[in-house]
């Protein structure tokens, strides 16, 4: 065994917002350090930098959102075994397998200075371990044997590289459309919700209504948790709290705030976007300045009024769950989802 | 339909050292055109950076090795159905991910002048592209529908990883052992070529020692080919052919040639191997004097005699198979894989 990471210690929750979640965390806890032991366990190799470089971004991966639907899921539909488990391990292992590749840097991200995990280690073993991560995630998943769920994996891995494709081909492209941008974002985001979602049902062996039913719960909510996300990074709320903000700004990430605010601005407005966004060219006054333009175009306002929309249809997807505390938590994480840009 | 690449339409064999892969590839001439015909099939996106991308690494990708070794076998087998072609084509996509994601750089990294595949389209591209062709394989594994056939891929992936990551950690560093070296060319090369010929035996339901056999054929046919490709990097009758040379030596990839040398050279030699391949600090004349080091203790000999030692090992890993044209095949391979250092 290499690096120890005690997950279990979890930090206090800090911030308010943070408590729709605490019903779900709570309703699985058990079950989620069961994962924990299951990702500790398959980030092992014999190759010390692996569980080094693994556990470094598993272990400041967050709140576990992904693995805690799944689980949360399974025990809504009845499921009383320990299948569930390894999927939400595997599941988790597919989402960090994403950040490490997403992480990677060009040439040209130097100059915006962008600074992420892996610029502790560089590009290569990020990308190698990622490699490596999504291998424990295609071995779990062979180890519980169900051609149907490996499928699943399968096809969600695929359409999650074409979403991160996708995303490479909209960045600095200030004519990049709404609907655009909702591709990304269900591609690279979403379809991982629904799958963690789906595989919770599918152990149950839930009929295929109910099971189209969670796939699409996790669809919408992952739209709306990616919505509120890009909306976040250009939240004063976010900076007051000490989070980072203004990444996607200085990217050159085009996000829905700014893909309203570019399409419902004047010729000037728009030279700002281009010169700031395509052409990478940012003063330090600018990002204030994008926020303005933001403000004026009520761009955030009506990011989070779609994400809303997106909450509300993940709400009905569970209508046709009877109520007990699972369902109950799985609808307060879209509350969570929404209301933590407030 | 994005790109239209034409696989058929191969090069004429310009080398006289391709030779001994000719019967074999005549041999498997039709399964190779269907697995081509995969190939394109499966590296299709609407995303249409990724046929692109994809088909520029997959039509350069040369030789085909790896898929032909899985074809051969299962026909030495005497496997009738078609089950051995998807599964090459899954093979050349692990491989081809591989190679993308081998060409990922490090700032560092262009410090020396290295120009890969990704320098056309940055290193992102390359690294989603490539998770994009491993889902793919994924995917052909699944539709395989094999748990088997997927355990050893999902295997295989996880220790390709381990051995990228083995190979990071062993650059630039001098005091890398022959056992250390070799570790990490059995787990990122030889494994694959393993599991392309071990996959052959598994479709044609051969019995356990049969395939040990094929698998153990594979793998040390696997360090002989690179042992030989690693040995060619300093290889003046490759530059005569035009081929690039010198490529390990400027990005401090320490190989056996580099092992046997530093160790066996005095502490002068071996001031000159810490400042040029530990330190990266290279004048022009330094790839001249390396290859002049390596004469000197016959190193580049020795490297090849290694390969000779595994190839005769390949050679009997088949000897309980029958004579059959597809086993003299795989037979030549072995001369193939060590006579083009010739």
């Amino acid at each position: 065994m290499g690096e120890i990471i005690q997950f279990d210690k979890e930090a206090p929750a800090a911030l308010a917002d943070d408590a729709t979640l605490d019903r779900l965390q709570a309703l699985v806890a058990e079950d989620l350090r069961e994962v924990n032991r299951v990702i500790l366990d398959y980030m092992q190799s014999d190759v010390a930098l692996i569980p080094k470089l693994a556990g470094h971004i598993i272990a400041s991966g967050g709140k576990r959102l992904r693995p805690i639907l799944t689980l949360a899921v399974a025990r809504m539909c009845g499921y009383s075994g320990a299948r569930h488990v390894s999927l939400a391990a595997c599941i988790e292992f597919i989402h960090t397998a994403t950040l490490l590749h997403d992480d990677v840097i060009d040439e040209s991200d130097l100059r915006r200075g962008k600074a992420t995990a892996n610029a502790v280690w560089g590009n290569k073993p990020s990308v190698l371990v990622g490699d490596f991560l999504f291998s424990r995630a295609f071995q779990l998943s062979v180890t519980d044997g169900s051609l149907k769920v490996l499928g699943i994996l399968a096809n969600t891995s695929a359409v999650l590289a074409e979403g991160e494709v996708m995303q490479l081909l909209t960045s600095n492209d200030t004519d990049t459309s709404e609907a655009a941008y909702l591709e990304v974002i269900t591609a690279k985001t979403a379809t991982l919700f629904a799958a963690a979602c789906q595989l919770g049902g599918i152990v149950a062996e839930r009929p295929a209504n109910e099971e189209e039913g969670l796939k699409n719960y996790g669809l919408n909510l992952g739209i709306a948790y990616q919505l509120v996300d890009d909306a976040l990074d250009y939240s004063a709320r976010e900076a007051e709290l000490g989070k980072s903000i203004g990444d996607d700004f200085r990217e050159g990430k085009i996000t829905l705030p700014v893909v309203l605010s570019f399409r419902r601005g004047g010729e000037e407005e728009r030279e700002f976007w281009r010169r700031t966004m395509e052409e990478g060219e940012q003063t330090e006054d600018d990002f204030e300045r994008a926020v303005v333009l933001l403000e004026r175009h009520g761009a955030i306002r009506d990011s989070l009024e779609r994400a809303r929309h997106y909450g509300d249809v993940a709400r009905d997807s569970l209508a046709i769950f009877p109520d007990c505390a699972e369902k109950q938590g799985l609808l307060e994480v879209i509350d969570f989802c929404i209301r933590r840009a407030h």
